[in-house]
């Protein structure tokens, strides 16, 4: 790490691929330039939230004229590393992990899945989704010679920590774990869960107290 | 909705259940108090909006003393409903649809997959991890008839606003999205969209940054 680099806050970081989508809805309808107050009002987020966040990149745009939109999203590509493409590997080719090889989202924003990795004997030396299932035991040798910079894991939530545990040990600094359970990872390694449940349990706040309201039960 | 209910900011409710899920990994270690302090740190949040966001549900701790962990799960599962069962619809019951029918992080957390639709004629009529699968045309109906709160869409991107404009139609008030796609809903119907590609972003911010100090592709 260079002395120079600013180190900007992970909660920061998390923002800036939701600026990035908003940004790219706008450049879908043809808008050019955007206020701190407009983004905010898409996100949710406050003007002077955004620009806070933006400040620790740099100058995105002049006081008073708006952020051009073109430029913006070219800028939030660069810093968030998304003008090259990055090879993914998904461990666990259960029903999960098929869905998650053939899933069309990942391709067409730079995430290609190369390898797919499990533990069962039934499975290895099996296709998933157009790829070989290699035996995990050999993930080091197969995931350096595919060049993989991300790992998902789609395991059962008994088996996440020790196959997180196995990644990191192979050099794999980005973990994307749908398994439902957090694990425990180094500093230097980056992990997000996918929890469907914690979305799901944002909502039932808002039924519960229409329900409340209403005095029924559905 | 009446006078006397406080509007809390969505921001707020969706932060709830991170706490929860926070305090439940406290209670199995078997810690019985914690500080706003301590469950800022675990979380990455600061104590003080730690505080802020639980005042707006009363006091849950006394100054100084920090918090009874068994009180507040119990206050914050209260809060966010979740002190009962909700009845869950999965519409598309492809590769997507049907490891969602399969997930074990629902059933455990009060969220039973109660019924499936499709609009394809193959799939109607056959069975998708052991329910009968719907017309989705007829949505409505057995959707009411089974009492379901929530509908999660796994349905090809192209499919989704359709899909979900009719779930709305149909009643729905609360839609999980797997779709790669946002989709618009009125200002009463809560939707939350499983993105996975917004966390692989957050990720290669780091990678790419590390990459760029060590002169290295990986």
């Amino acid at each position: 790490m260079s002395d120079s680099r600013i180190e900007v806050p992970e909660v920061v970081v998390e923002r800036l691929p939701q600026y990035l989508r908003a940004l790219l809805l706008l450049e879908e309808s043809r808008i050019e330039v955007i206020s701190s107050q407009e983004l905010g009002a898409l996100l949710q987020v406050t003007p002077a939230q955004i620009r806070k966040d933006f400040s620790y990149f740099g100058k995105f745009g002049k006081q008073g004229s708006g952020y051009d939109v073109n430029h913006l999203v070219e800028q939030l590509r660069q810093i968030l590393g998304l003008h090259r493409t990055w090879n993914v590997a998904v461990v666990g080719v259960g029903r999960l992990g098929r869905s998650i090889i053939s899933y069309p989202g990942f391709q067409s924003q730079g995430f290609r899945v190369v390898c797919a990795f499990e533990s069962s004997d039934k499975l290895i030396g099996q296709m998933a989704g157009g790829l070989l299932v290699h035996d995990f035991a050999n993930f080091k040798e197969v995931s350096q010679s595919e060049n993989v910079n991300i790992a998902i894991v789609a395991v059962p939530a008994s088996a996440a920590q020790d196959v997180i545990d196995q990644l990191v040990e192979g050099g794999i600094r980005a973990i994307l774990n749908y398994a439902p359970k957090p694990a425990i990872v180094p500093s230097n390694v980056k992990i997000r869960n996918v929890d469907p449940v914690i979305s799901l349990q944002s909502m039932t706040y808002h039924l519960n107290n229409v329900d409340q309201n209403n005095g029924t039960d559905c």
